[in-house]
């Protein structure tokens, strides 16, 4: 009855005999309650959000559904584990294109312990994110044509580690290419799932709106991820899904804290920078843009 | 001919044979260039900055002016040194309200020295800038009628050094209230200050557009200064300044950066937050918010 995410793209995996999120066929996603305190903060949350009466529905399509927890038997042997009952993401999708952004210049929070605050602060400095607001943990893109069932591009986590702006970039490009491979990208899926009124764009801005206003929640080493598919499809439990279908969904949160009356400003952060990233892909970049504007008095 | 200013509130001071700032009668500041990088990255950023022809004018208005350096007599006494000519910001104003915001969740960036790094973190941590986004380095209120030409409200540094969020909205609601030393400021001038169509929060919001797109500079370790009148008085170079005359400016530049292409997301992370302490002031806050919404799956 349950078995391991087809699409699972970044954090712990159900594989090799280790504990993960497991499926099953009625579109729900069982995620396992890690049993430190990160269990019973994600538990929280879900419990806190589903319950709160000033989230707005539009905000809410942005969250997996939450279903309660029970326990079933664990991926790694150990035997009957608590899991969450979430929403399973992908199930109504055939070949999803899916990227998992972790939003945030910074992961640790002050709230967390020394230990915590430490192990963040490294993996923070040696990625990404201090620089960009945000990095890539993982995506997987199909084919198209003859390659529509395939995913031709997954790379490992370790490349994506650290990269540069333009490396992002490039990858951000390369997620709507009908040439995923190619270091020239054709983008030729950039308007009809970045743009759009109902595009990732447009949810990116609605999110960031939210973000602005809200003080309720502190979304500390949450990703973003962002869904679409290459072709019009017949959608797995039935029906017609049109291309595109883009969508962006909130996942992880076992570090949220409460905002005490503060805006999330290092999720806001980082996710208008990851809003600029893709406003330019849809526009195209001024690539003849200075390099440098802080040397030998060049500014032009 | 230099005199020592009168209304700064925060940073070096020429004061007690120290090196610090000078201001003349024309209206111009005399900044120290500090012997190491800081001197040079902040001559760069005025020069780069200066002669940028992307920067809209509406923009510039935030930014001191600038007329080069000059070698004068520094205020430690230790004879000629160079320092940057910049616009004295309060020249015009007779009695001043000054607050200095340091903007921002972390005054490091990738760039740094791993020891200017550690100094930064170990500072940052034991501040409110993780949490708020911002702190408040300095202030000083004058206050009304008979004593109007009085600064009655000027804490000392160590006072501000780690408010929490409720300690923030009591210093921005003082300094705008009749009774600034007040438990229960009154906000008289929040309407007029912090409101309006050229307030402060219109201010802060046209920066905050500009911050959304710009990826020339990021502004690490920089301050939002917020000035403004109590009272309708006469300028200090004739004609009448009328009540309020709030202005936004952006100082210190010893840390500016290439933004290479991203956005500020550090800085426009921390003006966000401030945004929404000051919108907050003038809508009035809603006082019952919940205190907690993670603990007992209380959410209300």
């Amino acid at each position: 009855m349950f078995k391991v995410p087809e699409h699972q793209v970044a954090g712990h995996q159900a594989i090799n005999g280790l504990l993960g999120p497991l499926v099953d066929d009625s579109g729900r996603f069982y995620k396992p309650l890690q049993g430190d305190e990160r269990g019973a903060t994600e538990m929280a949350f879900y419990t806190s959000f589903s319950a709160h009466k000033t989230i707005p529905q539009h905000v809410r399509r942005f969250f997996p559904a939450f279903h309660g927890t029970q326990s079933i038997e664990a991926s790694d042997g150990s035997g009957l584990h608590p899991h969450l009952i979430l929403e399973d993401l992908t199930s109504t999708r055939l070949h999803p294109c899916v990227m998992d952004i972790k939003i945030g210049s910074r992961t640790w929070y002050p709230e967390a312990s020394q230990a915590y605050i430490e192990k963040c602060l490294k993996k923070d400095v040696e990625s990404s994110s201090p620089f960009l607001g945000f990095r890539i943990s993982g995506l997987q893109v199909y084919g198209n044509d003859k390659e529509s069932s395939e995913v031709v591009l997954k790379p490992e986590r370790k490349l994506l580690q650290n990269l540069t702006a333009d490396e992002v970039r490039l990858v951000l490009k390369r997620f709507v290419s009908s040439n995923p491979k190619s270091d020239q990208p054709d983008c030729s899926f950039a308007a009809v799932v970045y743009g759009g009124s109902n595009g990732i764009l447009a949810q990116l801005l609605e999110l960031k709106a939210w973000f602005e206003d809200q003080t309720i929640y502190h979304f500390n080493s949450c990703s973003v991820l962002m869904l679409y598919e290459k072709e019009k499809t017949k959608m797995v439990n039935g029906g017609e899904e049109s291309l595109g279908c883009a969508a962006v969904k909130l996942i992880d949160f076992a570090h949220v804290t409460e905002g005490n009356g503060v805006i999330d400003h290092n999720f806001l952060g980082g996710l208008c920078s990851l809003i600029k990233f893709i406003s330019e892909i849809l526009t195209g970049p001024d690539e003849n843009s200075p390099k440098s504007c802080l040397q030998d008095g060049a500014a032009e």
